[in-house]
Order: structure tokens, then C-alpha cells, then sequence
């Protein structure tokens, strides 16, 4: 958390802080046959406030929450322990954990290149929640690369009156090539998730376009989910002022009682140019994306960090004849500009298509979307 | 926010302070016709807590929420941006921004001088929401003068599922005397308001007295708008212990599909004087009241700072014989305990009549309200 | 709170500070002849953050909010004006305040022996709400004792349609014998509660193992109460690293409009040992448990402290042949674990019976259920 205030003890073992983030987006939609989805809005995304420390030099908490809507959202609400080991850094969480799941699925909110994630994240990576409640590890090594294992049940706002879902989870990324101006990523990602009779349903509802145009979903109708099983593979690659990332994964899910079983697939590719020459931000400790160092902020008379990006991204769970699951495709062109390392605001136009075959919205629409976000990170 | 700490970088133009307020009411009721509004009890009225802090000299941000009722509210939620002219200073508001929207219903709540603004603030400044979310300005001329422009959509509450409405509101305040110890207000304000349909629900829900007792409304039944104009005068006089201000506003609303129009008129006028002697708090800058400068605190062994006050405000939604709004008015005595500049204590009396031709409670009827409120502010 | 920052001015008569508890439960049951209360999941039970303070040396805030459940709710959230007298100290709180209701009742949440409190509390005492919103006062001996007394209305949650329930609470404690290494508590509390028609609904839900398992209950119907009378008595006593409590309580309540009346009465009994030697905390000012001192953390190579307890406790509405109240019991063998004075693991094992007459788990019902928390307190 840039900005806000840390307080450390003077041997630094005991830390405190409070953090928080914005986002303010607007959204404008056109061209669509259905007049309900060509809406114009604004709406705060995100309203984070988190407090964080040390409580000795290898255990941490943190403890955030979400207000947007009007309400309360548990977000990470943590214990964290690390070693150090001759390989690597371990570390383990107890309670809720932003789930380790795709590359862009992991990407802080922050710092995803778009005001929303791909297909890949909303579609498959995301489906058990994007916090996971329970124990999840990771072991960062010293070659570039990572794995993570979880072991999780439920979400935070399930009911007391029936079993928690039970998620498996687990992720590794590696970059073969890392020569500081050049880096390449590999990653590969998947999840088996056991749905309690109580919690059982599960239907796809993947944003295409953006956030607030709540009408501009592909969807299907819900199904009575016994199990499901996801993997994913990453690719990305950046040199100089430039970067690219793709994705693909799909979904399995196992319908209770003898009923149908579904599939979605979802891949997404994206490029972009950095037009100050920073380049893209990306760690190579947790393999996502990050912010650019921002070379001359806004703050002290400069132009801050300007990238252009493009993506194409689709979502398709048109697979079962039965089941009635929908499918779709955008194309973002954004422009996203760090005025310093915690401001930034963001512009994307897509063009996206839905084709669904349950809910208000069925049969092939076109449309075009405009979205804005302001985002201050403290 | 008083009291509360506030952190700065050596040279100033990065801070970060957290502040909040709490007002915790009592409220009974006797003599309604009705036993439902001869109601006793208590509440928080307000619980606000928030971060606030500039990254730059120019550049300030703030994030208030509000959880009085169990629930979260979002308040002012904005980035700002300042710049100093040879006239004077402008601001540019990102986000959610407490709406400049009239003297009493842009006066802070901490400092309002009854428990509830008037009239005037509850049914026609605040109809469109007492937030406004979208770009608010401001320019505060060097004479005493401030004027604002605000074009916002929708609350952050809305729903994602229709567009917002579009909000463009105004307020103009010149303080034509100005010589210290004598001060003459005048104002105006309007606001233009674009309903879209998926919100078009207009509908008069006036306090009369107080906030805890939800059955004492003049209101009137739910209309379905397609715009509202509104606009208001204001008036108001300091003279040495002495204050006294006026307020006129009307809004006419306008019906969707040829429904019929209606309009709401409202007035008030209230009178102070300062029994130990400080003046009443007014900004000259933004043109609404603030708080004394308490000259024996009571945390310092003084009596702290005391006020008598007494209102007369009324607000009548009669004129149409098809829509059945509703008219009420009231006559409040009020004493106000600054015991420093961040606690105080509001004891009010309030003799009010409503007379709705819809909702529960209807025709001619009367009562006495008695309101207290503890509040501190850090 | 321990180990959050705490922000004084040099003459230390104006601090403020902030705070909070996170608290992460796992909870799984076996053995009920219902499927739906062989039940495994985790929650947070409770995420608590406030700030507080001091304005004056005789004046206080705090202002304490829970977000767990995705929801909000009030808790500390008052003024408190403190004054020495020649027999001791007096305290008066307006606003929101945790009941002084009874040992285990008055036991602040973090330091309970069990993950649960005992069925006196949560059946008897807590039944007005564990949190009352009015006016509080306790006074505090010099001899080891204490009287609190309060006159509250409503809770912080209830409708402003009606008037609020009011509420006249008391508790004394005095420790007859207090050598240092032993101690002998004696305590005795009760309220007087009038209903509002508005609130009028009383029933008896109270937990006989944990809280995930909301299905867990003993439980009866909604009877419209006119009033209801508690009382309670509360003997414990310590010596060396053990440690013993046990407590009655007994409630009344009166019917509406000739209703029929019930009454219920609870009791429990518990021992304790400490493994490594350190006393049981115990506040001999407030008559309560607290945490032990801590004499080899965690966090400084140690074991921190190991308390091994158990638990008989039992509730009976079965006493009016015409309400249909329930009635049960359980045994509770428990494992404490202070890492340090902030942080805590808890392992609960009950063995429960229930035999409720109304709800969906009617009829005797056996079973066992295992509770685990994880606790920080920062």
C-alpha cells in the first residue's frame, strides 16, 4: 500500500499499516439490439481499506475490506507465516487468501491492463470465488518461479446452515528467460472443487465488456453442480517497451442426480506498447502483471506512464446441447496512464459479442462499450 | 477533522489523517392522533469514519463511509484537484462529493443548528441525493463569494442494470457585508435533473421533525418523472452573538408518459443568539454555518458554548389535486452545547403539523417532538 | 488493543488509537440423526475494527465496528466520562456499550475460555442483546469489587417505526478472597426488560456447541412478550494454574394481550489447568476473565501458554407445557493455546444433546462437534 502510513518498531520485527483503493469507473454502451443494455453509468468498483503488519519477523496479518455497493466484502483477512529454506521463501495463510489462480486472474485489480480481467479469470479461474477461505501456501524459489498449493472450503458470505464447498487448488510459474530486458513466462494452473448438496449451484456469467453494464454478461442458466474441474496454461512475454500475455483454460463440471455435464472453455491474448518507454510492469516472484516505475509522475511535473494495449478475448459454454450455456467475444482497445506509482486512470473501448441461449439476452448481439476508470492506491 | 491524528511528509505536501463523527440521538413523540407516532427511542444518526490526505500539494483525496443503521453508506469518496488564480482558487471533485446544494443543506452535519436541517434542505435540495456522483467544482472568489458547478450520475447506489441519472446542479453565495462583526449572506441554487427510466420513482418524504421516528413524514405517494427543475434563494445575518437565515426553494417535477406534474414548495426561517457570547460559525468561503470558536472549554474547566435558537419552517406539496402530496410545518426550539471544538450536545423542541393525503397517516394532524443529540467529532 | 499504534499528546490527555480482532473458526459435527447438522465449514466469527481514544484525562470514545458475515454491525460505540471518588472510580457511558451481564457474559471475546460462551449467556443474560444502547454506568471498588447499572432502549439494529424496548440491567461482583495466588469471585446480576408492541418477539435460540452450525440450536417458538425479569449468581475461583467457574441463571418472561407465560433457566460449570504454568487471567476491577500473562511467547522462542479446560452446561425451556421451548446440554473439553498476549488457537470437542419441540430438529438428538479458532488481536 503506497503512500499510507507504516509504523514500525525500532527493530522493524513489529510493523502496522493501513492501505486502501479506489476505483471510480464510467461505462457507456451502444449499439446493442436490446435497449436495456445500452446503459450509461458510473459506479465505485472498489473502495478497499485494509490494515497490515508484522507481528514478528515472520509472521504477518492482514485484515481488508471492501465497500463498494453499498456493503461489505471480506477480502484478504489473513495469517501468514514464512520461512526461508535454501531453495526458496515458504509461505502459508490461514483465512481468506486472494486466490492464486492465472495470470491475469492473479494480477492485483491495481494493476490489471484492462478495467476488467480476461475471460480466462471470469470465466474459469474465478468460478469457486476469487478469495479462497482456508490454508493456502506458496513456495517462491530462486530461479524466477513459484508454485502455490490450497486447500480451502467455502467463501465468506455462505450460509451457516449446510457444508462448505471444499477447493483444491494449485499454480506454478516459471520464466525460462529472464535477462532483465527480456522475460518470458510460463504457467499452468488448476482447481478441483467439491460442491456440497448446500451450495451446489453453479452457472456461467462471465463479463464481456465491463463491470457496471450488469445486462452485458454471457450466461446460462444455473446448473446443480456435483463437482468441477479446471486447468489453465499462461504465456507471456516482455522485451523493452513491450508485452504480451495469453491464456487459456477450461472448466468441467459434474452435475448432481445423473443430470447433464457441461464444459466451458475460455483464451485470451493481449499486446501492448509502453509510449513513455517504462517498461510493463511484471514480478517475477508471483508471476502477474505489476505497475510500470513511472519515470517522470505527474507529482513532480512529468507525464507520467502511458501504455497502449490491445485484447482479444472469448468465453464459449456452448459445448453441452442440453445445458444452455452461452457464448462470446470482445475486443479492447485501452489506454492506460500511471500519473505516479499510486494513481492511474484508464480508458478501454470493446467491441463484444454475445450469444446466448437462456436468460433476457439471447441470440446474437453486438455492441460497443466504452469504460473509464480513476484509480488512487493509498 | 479535529482531533484526530494527521500525518505529513517533511515538507507538507504529502499527508494522511483519518477522522470520523458520531451522533448518537434520542427522539420522543406525544400528542399525534396516531399511537404508531407517539414513539420513543434512540439511534446512532451518524457513525462516519474516513481517510483523507493529499499527494501533492494539489492534489487531495478522501474516502468516507458512513455505518449508522448496521449498513454502509458511502459519503464523500473523491480525488481533488486544486489550482490558484488571480480571482481566486478553483476545485475539480472526482467521485462522490456531499452536494453544494443550499445554506442549510450544504452546512455540514456536524454543525447544522437543529438535530434535522430544514425544509428546504430534506424537500428540495437533497431530492436528488445529498451526494452527488460524477466531476463537482468549485471557485471561491477572494470578496467572500464562492460559485459551483456539479454534472454527476446516479448515487452510489444504484442499480447496474438501467442508467443513471444525470444530475447538473449550481450554487452561487456573495456576502455583500462582510466587516467582521456583521455578515449578510445571499444565495442561490438550482439543479436540473434527467431521470432515466429504470430509476423514475419520485416521491415527497419531507422530516418534519426528526430523524428517529419514521412515521412523522409529510409524504406523498410514489410519481413516475421524467425531469425536475428546482432552484432557491437564501438569506442570512450575524451581528455580534446574533445570527438569523432564510431559506426559499421549489422543484417542480415533471411525469413521465403524460402523467400529471406536480411541484413542492418549501420554506424556513430560524433565529440564534449566542448565550456565551461567541459568534455563531459561518465560512465566508463556502457561504453555509460552521461551528464557534468555543472560548472556555469545558475540557480546559469552562462552560463551553451555548446557543438558543428557534425555527419555523414548512413544506407543502399540495398544489396538485391528482397527485396527493402532502404539507406539513413545524416550529423548533433549540439549545446547542458546544463543549469544545469537536463534542456537543443538541436538545430540541419541535410543535409540528402534517396533513398527507396518502400513506398512513392521514389529514390534519399535530404533535411535540423532543430530540437530543450527543456528538463528538475526531 | 494490543500492539496497534496508540497516539498520544505530550501531556497524554488526548490519545487516540486503533484496533480490532479477527477470529477464523472451522467447525464439523458428526453423529445427529439429522444430515443437515452433520455439517463442516469455516467462518469468520468476528472482524472487528475501532478507533479510540481520549479527549480529556476524564473522557473517552471508542467507536468499534464488526464486519463479519458480509455485514456490519455496531458495537463499542459511546462517550465515557470517568471521575475518582474516595471509595473509588465511577464511569458513565452513553451510547452503545458490551453489557456488564455476567462472568462469562462480560468476558470479552477474546478471552473466553471456549469458542462459545456457556448457555447462561447466551440463553439468559445476552437475550436483550449483548450490546445496550442508552446510558451505562459501573463503579468500581477499592476492594475488589464492582456494581454496574444501566437504563437502555433498543438495540443499534431496530426498526425506527416503533418505539424501542426498554431495558434496567445490573451486576455486582466482590472478591471476598484475593491473596494474589488465590482468589474467590463472587457475582450476581439481573435485568428488567418492558417490550415494545413494535418488538414484542422473544424466542430462545441459544447455542449448545458452536456458531458455524447455525442448524445447532436449541430453539422454540416466538412468544409475544409484554416483559421478561432475569437473574443470575456467579462463583469462581482460582488458585495457582487452576482455575474453576460456574454460574445459574434464570429467566421470565411475560406474555402479551394473556399470553401464556414460560420461563427458562440455564447453568454451567467449568475447571481448567494451566499447562505451562501461568495463572488464569482473571480482572479482579471487572469481575471477568481475561488473558493470561504470557511468560514464553511464540514469538520470542518460546511455547507461549497452554490451558487445557472443560465444560458441563445445560438450558431448559421445557417448563411451559403450552410454549413449546427446548432444552439440552453439553460437555466441552477444550485446548487453549496463547501464542503471545495478541494471538490464540482454540480447539473445542462437545458432546451435545438437544430436545427441541418446535423447528426442524425436534426430538432427542446426539452428537459431536469439534471447534477450532485462530484468533489475532491487534
Amino acid at each position: 500500500s503506497d503512500g499510507a502510513p507504516e509504523l514500525s518498531s525500532p527493530n522493524g520485527d513489529y510493523t502496522f499499516g493501513i492501505g486502501g483503493r479506489i476505483q471510480y469507473d464510467f461505462s457507456g454502451t451502444t449499439g446493442s439490439d436490446y435497449n436495456s443494455r445500452n446503459i450509461t453509468g458510473s459506479e465505485f468498483r472498489r473502495i478497499r481499506l485494509d490494515a497490515h503488519g508484522k507481528v514478528a519477523g515472520w509472521l504477518m496479518y492482514k485484515s481488508e475490506l471492501d465497500f463498494a455497493g453499498n456493503s461489505v466484502g471480506i477480502r484478504d483477512m489473513y495469517l501468514a507465516a514464512q520461512k526461508n529454506f535454501e531453495l526458496g521463501k515458504g509461505v502459508v495463510y490461514l483465512g481468506s487468501k486472494f486466490s492464486d489462480s492465472g495470470l491475469d486472474g492473479r494480477t492485483s485489480s491495481k494493476y490489471t491492463w484492462f478495467t476488467e480481467r480476461n475471460t480466462v479469470a471470469n470465466a474459469i479461474s474465478l468460478a469457486p470465488g476469487a478469495y479462497n477461505v482456508g490454508v493456502s501456501t506458496a513456495f517462491y524459489g530462486k530461479h524466477d518461479d513459484h508454485i502455490s498449493f490450497a486447500v480451502t472450503n467455502g467463501s465468506t458470505n455462505d450460509s451457516n446452515k449446510s457444508s462448505d464447498n471444499v477447493l483444491i487448488r494449485s499454480r506454478a510459474h516459471w520464466d525460462p528467460i529472464n535477462t532483465g530486458n527480456t522475460i518470458v513466462h510460463l504457467g499452468a494452473n488448476g482447481y478441483y472443487e467439491d460442491y456440497s448438496s448446500g451450495h451446489s449451484g453453479f452457472s456461467d456469467r462471465t463479463i464481456i465488456a465491463d463491470h457496471y453494464n450488469g445486462n452485458l454478461r454471457v450466461e446460462g442458466p444455473e446448473l446443480n453442480a456435483d463437482s468441477s474441474t479446471s486447468y489453465g496454461f499462461e504465456l507471456a512475454g516482455l522485451t523493452g517497451p513491450f508485452a504480451a500475455g495469453a491464456e487459456y483454460g477450461r472448466l468441467d463440471v459434474n452435475a448432481r442426480n445423473g443430470g447433464t455435464d457441461t464444459h466451458i472453455d475460455a483464451y485470451s491474448a493481449q499486446v501492448g506498447v509502453s509510449l513513455t518507454g517504462e517498461k510493463f510492469g511484471y514480478s517475477t516472484k508471483q508471476g502477474v502483471w505489476t505497475h510500470p516505475d513511472v519515470a517522470h509522475p505527474v507529482t513532480q511535473g512529468g507525464i507520467g506512464a502511458w501504455q497502449l494495449m490491445a485484447r482479444y478475448q472469448a468465453v464459449n459454454a456452448h459445448h453441452s446441447a442440453i445445458y444452455g450455456g452461452g457464448t462470446g467475444h470482445g475486443t479492447t482497445v485501452g489506454l492506460s496512464w500511471y500519473l505516479n506509482d499510486y494513481m492511474r486512470v484508464l480508458l478501454d473501448d470493446t467491441l463484444w459479442q454475445t450469444d446466448n441461449r437462456s436468460g433476457s439476452y439471447t441470440g446474437v448481439d453486438n455492441g460497443n462499450t466504452v469504460s473509464a476508470r480513476t484509480q488512487i492506491v493509498f
